[in-house]
């Protein structure tokens, strides 16, 4: 994979090059969200397993979040399960929270379970009913079983953490009558974010970050502060599918993220990029002063 | 659900009378298997979880491993897939043992996960995929994914209870070159039992154990050592669908389980029965001397 | 000793239901204070013992403060010794506060501690001597060795809880100058309940609770603020012997006492129909708002 | 009470001087018996105190056992019990024995914890009921309540020395049946060291050690093998009361112990000198090779 | 070394008369700077080096801070390195540095650890650089690389004192562009003393402490408040080579050590006579109220 | 220092390819033995550093063991200190082992610590004295303070390397005299690993490894037995200064240690390129079946 003219010596230097970045986040906890095209690739699949295993052993205290959307509308598709809408949301039925978790909690995150283990790691799947790690209440009752956290609680998370595990979260929760909720991927990992303090949430997306000029990779912005990033959405530079992207991210660090960072997870090991290289990826969003 | 006549001080004095049995397994581990029918009514479903968290909080360390083919061929059929014989065995190729692990890790594991949760226990809901807990080799080439434990790593495991949480467990395995298998609860269960060297196992069937006349439950052989076992199958006692159940038995005795107790699961609190009254429940199979 | 009617199933459900006020008060301390006609007969004792036993199986920290006055008399009795009193309060010559510390901390607590462990309790007998629990000053130099508690060192206490035992204290003291006293142990438990901030102190009387009616048991109150009881005391419902007892309460109460119940010992298994079922027994005495 | 003319210069070298004592002893365990004379004599209790507090201090894992004959004698005396025989032997009925545990563990035991505090140790007094420490049989029929040690349970001695207390220990025991048993001082602290794989055990007794000629100090025996203490038992020159104590060390060492000494309790600071000075105190008795 | 005719006894006794002292200081941590001509003489060093050890031994959590620059100056003068002074102030260039760096960590560092050792202690030598534990700046560029303490990392410290090993102390320091910075050695031990929340720091020089008749050590005075102090200066009693002796004191009380003592080093067993008897030695500087 | 054409992406592959080989070594024990030229050059210096850093971070126990001759040697000659020697071999007198302590425990060792600290590692430097970590005894009369090894302490090495520390070892020695050796650096490297019983250990030499053609280094053995490395021995394959460091490798293999390499120290970042690539560094020294 890798090109055969990189002399050995030279992949010695890369390595120690990437110290100085090592050395500043190792023992953090950084929470990453892994979701998007990313994940129907089998070759980035492994190149994500590869970048979080390897941050884990630089001791990262590394959580994995992921999303399955297209793995669940496929489950349901396959069980002939007919997707409903209201005003543009898909209503979630019991029937249809049920498929969620299976999927998410049964096929996808144990599957990443298996390739971090088979990559080295040692990994342990939950989900948000789990040691009760996230609670949730209903959204509106039109969309039945989508529901917002209201809570999380860290111990399981930091347990597993602890006794050595890469910790891999499906993001289901669960309300005081035990009813399960589905629940927004991207929303989820920045409550998580949030309430571990975590030093960075990396947030894997399908485009590069945040553009200047839409579609022109290389006018990428490196850097924001939460009020840049009110800025640019009123100037309508950040649009679209970017808009809740970024009140996410905006959110995680209102609440107590240091720096969340939003990348391009088709590109190979951009993790590893972002966080042990000079040049970095994506856009990262601050507090600033 | 409690007859009313029942005085609050009757209840108190029957509390305090299961203190011998509570002293006796205080702090031991014991691995229930949670199967059968018992899983099918919510009713039954209700009674196992209190049960399990009731022995939790009586610190006994409870490992709940369970099985769920009825859930797995209900969605197989959702998903019009046909199960296919060979020699009597169900084959089972690479779409069904996603399915398998689907099923099993997703909505039977973490319903399971929830409920101990819903009764005040505190859990995390585990498969042999995690922290690699479950080796496993291909049974035969014609079964497909059908598999049999090669190791038990029992860390996770241990990891899970140390940090105050009821481990739930699927059963599926996976192998050196990191394929999912399939495997047999009950056997399964035996092989974790042995790991662990635990004090008991309760395995629950649709029986009420080891019957002198079959079909007479007044007929119950109460304590049975590995060698009876085996006489009794001799002589056609033992037979039928009881053949594997007894064998799987005798196996985790043998193993290094200090007894096994087969039971039936249908009885509402079977498994507090058997562990804090003075009658018990079901058919107690020890080594002897 | 349970009527013979109940069944083994009854059995199990009845343990069951009690998991809901398990899960309430599992890891949290508890002081009982165990005295009066409770101690004087040898059945009810051992009833108490199986409470003590129990409440600390489902893994409550139980503190259990012992009395012992009848034991004191008879000792006193038997070597001749008469009592001397002033103003109605018994006048404690060096003597006799020797005799209290040697029937108190030898006799009733280390026979306390055999009980316990007899009934599969693990047990420290204690007394504030030990690890200079109890600090004292004289009340009044009349009384001689009779202290009031100045200050609570729980580091003992939680030292043995956190070993694994349940600690059996007698209520002596000791000065800045080395010199014992013997000090109320309705009032030591108070001061030792409030030091560690328990959850619910348990005191132990001859009577059920606060009556509306004396002498009619089915008057009960179950349940008083601190200001309702001080309203009571002024209506004069709240007269006689009960009235220390419920200063004693209120004391435990504002210090930091979250609850205390007053019940009758002489009930047996009040302690566990108090804490672990829906009626509960007794008046208990809480805050307000 | 040491002479003024002793310089604080010559007090700082003196104490330095124990440095290789100190080194010596440092985190090993040291069981002491303390009894005869030296109980009764308050500057002489004093005395040991100091010792017991001093050792500790130097980081010795010090385990004291107490004795306390007179003090129950004198009890049973004060309560009109008259002392029965059966061949010399003290027949010891049910009352008897509540009375041993009352004074060894109430009085004797609860005044040397608090002497410790008031020296600066850190105390906790326990008897052999507490944690099941000491497990007994009866020695005969005829003589009622007296036990011998089956069994010793070092769990509660540890789980206090590692707390950082002191534990002071009354040598009553307990059968299977919860009787309790009057068990002699020096066997059951030869008994204790020996489970406690200790170090050293000194054994307080009224006479300077072994002489070669009874009633002249200046002849003491500095060092013994066991062989040679019984060789000195067959020529006569260990007779008398001494033959019980020398038997009770002999079994110490053989049953573990490293070496025991024997020493005259009534000569002050008798074990800081023996631990704690190249002189040494008493008569050493070890396995020899 | 020690008088013949003291006897046996006497020593127990001298022993046990200094348990006051042992409890006050047991458990608190204790910074000595050893300096001065107590250095240059071999008699003297294992006077202090036994000092030490015996202080560990009796539970202080002794930090020892070391000088040197005798040592220093001789090296220099073997590798015929001519000092360079600046308005009274040595020039230190980065040869010098290097030699200080040397001679003290090398030499003089390991030369303590290794007498710690032989009189039984067990010592850890550390220099400012070990685990980044001083951070300095230069003071003034004309005097070269000598340095003023901008932080104490106490955590190096902290874990070898639990790991249980006495920590020895060069001080150099290093800034944040890893330069290397020699330390004067008292305000060093002040600074770390202060980090640490000290309960002492023992200031060795060469005069007994402050006296109010210049050359009359009997006119020592014992105590001193920080206030009298600075009158005592602005009076002229405290003058010269003691002028910046008491300042670093000060500082190390206003910063948060509760008492410095300083005193005359060259007096045997200086330290375990300030610490460990009633008369002491030096004088003692604290807050005053 | 790394070629500006290597993109970002290739950077992170290149790390990721890391992972087998960090997973494989993530958690043991890796005695680095640092010296010769490798010591001499700045540049080099700085890489090694990096090296031992980044093995560090990647979870790897590094223990790094350092020569220093030529810092010994110019330290000498600038001190008019004549070499002297006897057989070739050189005699340390008193003075040339204070010398050699002074320069390897003060100069070498702490300039190690600093500089990893600079690059983001936490180490300490510890000498053969600090703890008693090695015991030597004098190899010949005639060469004075030259050691060899009787015993390694690992307690103080570990207790270091559990703080979170990386520790720098100068290989100098003490006897039960209290006398100080020198010590080769490469056998006290080989005596530090296999009381560690370690994973590797990388011994830095100024060639490639075991050559078939002397000066040829495309000639480079990458494997080898012990039996194998005896065999070349006999054959005069390998010769000359080569045969010692063979021989301390086979020592340290049949002691317990599982592989040694050694390499070539010259070559920027060897001991990341032997650990961390495919390829490796160096001749591998095992023990063959």
């Amino acid at each position: 994979m890798i090109e055969r003219e990189i002399s050995n010596s030279l992949r010695a230097e890369t390595m120690t090059a990437a110290l100085p970045f090592i050395n500043k986040y190792s023992g953090k906890v950084i929470v990453v969200k892994y979701g998007g095209n990313a994940m129907s690739s089998e070759e980035l699949k492994q190149s994500v397993m590869e970048d979080i295993v390897l941050l884990s052993r630089v001791g990262i205290r590394i959580v994995l979040v992921h999303g399955g959307g297209p793995d669940i509308s496929e489950m349901m598709d396959r069980m002939g399960k007919k997707p409903v809408f209201s005003d543009g949301l898909r209503v979630t039925d019991q029937e249809t929270v049920e498929i969620v978790q299976m999927v998410l909690a049964g096929k996808v995150n144990k599957d990443l379970v298996r390739l971090l283990q088979k990559n080295g790691g040692n990994a342990i799947g939950l989900c948000g009913l789990d040691g009760k790690m996230i609670t949730a209440k209903q959204r509106s009752e039109k969309l039945g079983f989508v529901g917002d956290v209201t809570e999380v609680n860290t111990k399981p998370i930091l347990d597993v953490l602890d006794a050595g595990y890469i910790p891999v979260i499906s993001t289901i929760g669960v309300d005081e009558d035990s009813n399960v909720y589905n629940i927004n991927g991207d929303t989820a990992a920045a409550e998580i974010a949030a309430s571990l303090k975590a030093e960075r949430m990396i947030l894997m997306t399908d485009i590069a970050g945040v553009l200047h000029e839409k579609d022109d990779p290389s006018s990428l912005i490196a850097k924001l502060t939460v009020s840049e990033a009110k800025q640019l959405q009123e100037e309508g530079i950040i649009s679209g599918g970017m808009i809740p992207k970024i009140r996410c991210c905006v959110n995680a660090v209102e609440k107590g993220v240091k720096a969340v960072v939003i990348l391009d997870g088709k590109v190979p090991h951009a993790t590893v990029m972002e966080l042990l290289t000079e040049e970095g990826a994506g856009t990262l969003i601050t507090k600033g002063e």
